[in-house]
Order: C-alpha cells, then sequence, then structure tokens
C-alpha cells in the first residue's frame, strides 16, 4: 500500500521545457516540414519523458503478467486452463509468439508468475505469486481489496527491478485463460459500459459462447457492485491478477519516467485502470497495435491512443507491444541520430 | 534489354504445394486459430516465395536509388535540386532519416546514383549513371525507351548484387527532388486518372504551387502522350530514373524469388509499373505504410496492397519501408520460431 501510495502520488507531467526544445530540432532535422508524420510527435513525447533531447531506447523489456482466473469455471474460455502455464512455459523458452518476436527484436523478456493456478518453478519465470489464481468472480470478489494492491504493487516492482537492470522502454504483455472476460467486466464498470458492447470472441468462442460470456461478466458485475469511480475495487472485484500487475506496470513506469508500451485489449483495459488512478501515467504510454478483439478499438478510443499497426492480430503475450518497440524506437532514434539543416550546413 | 527481357520471362508463380504445408503448420501453431491475423498470411506467403517452410529474412537491404528530374525547372518542388545529393549523402553517412532507421535495425543500404545531375563520389554510393538527370517531360521525353530500360536493367542488377551479399529481402527507397511530380504523372496515365486525384503537394508546396504542378503534369501527358498499355513507355516519357530503377527491383526480387518492399507514394508507383511489367512480381511484394501523400492510398489500393503502418509518413528514402521490415521478418519468425501444439505434446 505504501508503494502505491508513493508511485500514485509521485508521478509528474512531462518536461515541457525540453518538449520545446525538442520540437523545435524535429522541425530543423533534414526533411520536408512534417514529413515523419507521427514520428514527430512521438520524439517529443520521448524527450518530454526521459528528460533528454536524445533518447536512447536500445535495452527493451517486455513484463508478461502470468495469471489464471476463477471465472474460467464458467465456461468462458476456448482453451483449458492449463495453457496459461504452458505459454508461460513456452514464453521462457522463446517459442510463444511475443517471445518469438521479442528474439529477434533484442527485446529481454521477464515473464511474472503473479498467480497461476499451480505454482510453476520453470527456466526464468519469476514467483511472485499472490494467490492460486483469482476466485471466481461470478460468484463474488476476484480477490480482495488488498490482494489487488499487492498486484499493482508487483508491476510497480517489476519495472523497477527492469530499470535497475538498465531497460529505457517497456512493453506490457500477459497471459491467462479467462482474461478477456476480466477485462469485459473492468471496462465495461470503468466506462459504463453494457457488457455487449465490451465482450467479444476472446481466443475463439462460438455465438452461444460469446452470449453465454456475457451473461457471466453482466452476473460478476451485479453481485460484486464494483465502484465505477475506484479502479482499484473494480479491478479487485471483476478483474485479474495480470489486469492489476499490468497496472502496476504502467504507473511504475510513469513513475520512473520510461516510456511504457501498450499491448492489446487486455493490456489497454490495465492501461485504462491506471490512468484511472493517475491520469498522467497515460502521458507516459504509448500504443502498438490494434487489437482484433471486439472492444480493442473502442478501448484505445477512451485512452485516446491511435494505433500504429494494423495486424488484425488478437494473441496477447504482448505480442502486438513487441512489434510496436521498433516504431517507437525509431521515433528515439530519429531526433537522436538524424542532423538538423544547419548542422549538414543547408539553408531552409 | 536482353536483361530485362530474361527477367520478365523467367518470373515463376508463388511455390502452392510448400504455401499448403505452410498454411497448416500455421494454424498447428501454439496459438488460437488466427489469432497472428495478418502475419499468418504474410508467414504463408513468405514460404510461397522462398520455397522455405522456415523462412530466415535476418538479411535485409535497403536500395535507394537518387536521380535528378528535369521537370524540376518547372518550379513544381518545395526543395531546390541540390538537396537530392545532399539527402544521398546523409543516407550514406546514416544521418537521413531512412538511413538512421536502417542502421538501427541492422539494414543494410545500398545508394545508387542513377541519374542525379552532377556525379557524386560520396562513400558508399555506387556510380551506375545513365544520364545526368532526366529532360523536362513538360517539354519533351524525360528519357529515351532504351534509357528507361537501361534504368529498369540497373534495379534489376541492384537485387542480383545484394542476393550475392546474401540479403534475404530487399525494401526500395528514394532521393530525388521533383520525383512526386513524375509519379502523379506514371499514375494517372497507367490508372486512366485525371491528374487532380493524383497530384499532391510533394514536400510541401502551397496551394497555388500545387495547382501549377497539376497543369505541369497533365502538359506531359499531353505532349508526350505515353501509351498507357506499356509501361516502359510510360515511365520513360513521363517517369523518371528512380521509378524506373524501383521497377527494376521489384521485378528483380521476384525473378530472384525474395520478397520486396513497398515504401510510400514513389515507390508505390514503381510497383504498379513493375506489375504492369510483369502481374506475377506483385506476388512478391509487401506493403509497409501509408502515405500521407494525396494518393498513396489510392495507389496502395490499385495494387491490392494493405499498409500495415500508419504514421502519416512522406518522407520517402525507403523510411516507411525500413520500418515495414521488421513486421515481415515477424511473420517468417513466427512460422520458424514458434511451435506446434504437436511439438509442445498439447492436445488442441
Amino acid at each position: 500500500m505504501e508503494l502505491l501510495k508513493k508511485v500514485k502520488e509521485g508521478i509528474k507531467p512531462l518536461d515541457r521545457e525540453i518538449m520545446e526544445e525538442a520540437s523545435a530540432r524535429v522541425d530543423n532535422l533534414t526533411k520536408p516540414l512534417g514529413s515523419l508524420g507521427r514520428l514527430e510527435g512521438m520524439a517529443v513525447r520521448l524527450c518530454g519523458i526521459t528528460g533528454c533531447l536524445k533518447p536512447d531506447l536500445g535495452k527493451k523489456a517486455l513484463i508478461v503478467m502470468a495469471a489464471d482466473n476463477g471465472v474460467y469455471s464458467e465456461g468462458v474460455a476456448a482453451y483449458p486452463q492449463q495453457v496459461t502455464a504452458l505459454i508461460a512455459k513456452a514464453m521462457v523458452d522463446g517459442t510463444a509468439g511475443a517471445g518469438v518476436f521479442a528474439g529477434m527484436q533484442g527485446v529481454r523478456v521477464k515473464v511474472i508468475d503473479i498467480g497461476m493456478k499451480e505454482p510453476l518453478e520453470y527456466g526464468s519465470i519469476i514467483n511472485r505469486r499472490i494467490m492460486a489464481g483469482t476466485a471466481n468472480m461470478a460468484e463474488g470478489p476476484a480477490m480482495t481489496r488488498n490482494q489487488a494492491v499487492q498486484a499493482i504493487e508487483t508491476g510497480i516492482q517489476a519495472v523497477f527491478e527492469a530499470v535497475a537492470d538498465g531497460s529505457q522502454i517497456v512493453a506490457t504483455g500477459e497471459v491467462g485463460i479467462g482474461n478477456t472476460t476480466t477485462s469485459s467486466a473492468v471496462l465495461a464498470v470503468l466506462e459504463g459500459l453494457n457488457p455487449v458492447e465490451t465482450t467479444g470472441k476472446g481466443a475463439g468462442l462460438g455465438h452461444s459462447g460469446l452470449e453465454a460470456k456475457v451473461k457471466v461478466v453482466e452476473r460478476a458485475i451485479r453481485i460484486n457492485k464494483p465502484d465505477p469511480g475506484d479502479a482499484i475495487d473494480v479491478i479487485g472485484k471483476v478483474g485479474g491478477l495480470d489486469i492489476a500487475g499490468m497496472a502496476g506496470i504502467y504507473l511504475g513506469a510513469a513513475y520512473s519516467r520510461i516510456p511504457v508500451v501498450v499491448d492489446g485489449f487486455i493490456s489497454s483495459v490495465a492501461a485504462l485502470a491506471a490512468a484511472r488512478i493517475n491520469p498522467l501515467s497515460l502521458e507516459y504510454m504509448f500504443p502498438s497495435h490494434i487489437s482484433d478483439e471486439k472492444a480493442g478499438k473502442l478501448v484505445l478510443e477512451r485512452l485516446g491512443l491511435k494505433p500504429y499497426l494494423d495486424l488484425e492480430m488478437r494473441l496477447g503475450e504482448g505480442s502486438g507491444a513487441v512489434l510496436g518497440l521498433n516504431i517507437i524506437e525509431a521515433a528515439a532514434g530519429m531526433i537522436a541520430g538524424m542532423k538538423t539543416f544547419d548542422e549538414m550546413g543547408i539553408k531552409k
């Protein structure tokens, strides 16, 4: 609780002074004015985040929160619950989707067991278990408020450790069967939306499966009555440990003044929760791709983030965020590596 | 002429047999069916191109065609003509936009002087000059048919050399003040469009500049009467050496069975010309970003290519194509690096 309080209160706005300087430099780089489009605004923001005119994002990390969800027992998922652990293992081995992309692009991967059903000692998986999977939110709160805070603080701590290891930008990812269901519930509550609008097919439900999933989300909200004005209450009652952990990553990154990359639907919902806890954290977030999950677009719009990539992906794991890292790194490279007309001795 | 003929006639369709095998493998990778979206189709196509179930695209090259355009003297450009050579130099130094991105992402850059106004001996610039800039297309043909063929063959040769150096995928780029004007003319003729639809502000013309540019494009077409059914005639009369060279890159890549990445507007127009010379070349092309130049979207639509990146860029140089390389490489990594459910011992 102390850590969350410290971080929540310690997040500062971006450095506007250096952003003005960065903006002037971007306009003087040897290219037609504005011709690098959205990379230009990204670069200015990266300067404001890092407090540096030539930001270096060469050291990249993907932090993956692995957790199980009690709501699985309602039959909301297309895959068996054991897949959470199997994918967590494959992530460590570098054979899961996001792990493959991370390996190709020099991104360090940290997989955190924040509460899978069974403890998993495997390779580099980091044990930060809060509980053995959440309770079934369709019958009562998924976790206690205290557990939700602990999970958020686990995410904060993970960023602090990544920064201590030299990481200059972090991407968010998750593994957890049932987590589109929890994300749909959190989104519905935080934004006051009907679960029909926020609930999609996840990893591959059919039509009747989707109808049942919507009903489960409705029931979870009805039974738990989460307070829409209190994001921690919402995450604790109808969310998941992965969502809480990722919310912590966003807050920890903002506190640490490093950029953080949003992945798909679940990661975006966690970003929304973080932005409710402290809206300044939004200034440190970068989108990556537009998820093909039903409400993926909606939640990014609510965050005011416009994705860079359109690949119709819906894998999760941080797979889209890893692909986005390069684009954000390119924006940093633009301002750090290109020369100005003055430096080239060209009169504009 | 011999080389172009050989390449034009030697381009083969993709290997459908291996594509079927690849498709089955993609469906069995440890991920929800279809969850890697457009990467999946990309991976299948990459297998069909390379004839390999686990394609390796680790060695990447950007080939940049640098050329000057006689139509510059009509006042169609926002920047002085000397900028062509200055940017070509900055590309070699790694300080031009695309050069910076290429350096960050391990992409080898080859800058070819295919016909800048003045010969430029500088660093690694490769001298393949066809002429000292084209003639003014608003007064007569930009070049002879023979010169157009030579320029196309220069592009083919450049790919052959890149492949001999080990490159497994190539991106296309260009530098050349005045080349949005020539591209607008080529696009208008090839697609039977009004120059008003194909002509945009380029590097930054104002309203009256744009009106004048449209008139120049109209005049060039009226005076030269290029044959819409003969892409070489069109490129020669109202195109540029860079467009011809890039068309050659597309044809050479298809002949060499390696994937080739389209950049923005100018590069897309060259792709359209290549596709007219041999439609099979289209199967080897991958889009990257959607250019912010007026007809950027239109020409990609005509090619049937849907871009992956939306960054509102309009720099050229191959800057968008370089950013796209990683995405295409990720698709290859997906099929080469992920395991199937069988390999993981999971029953679906």
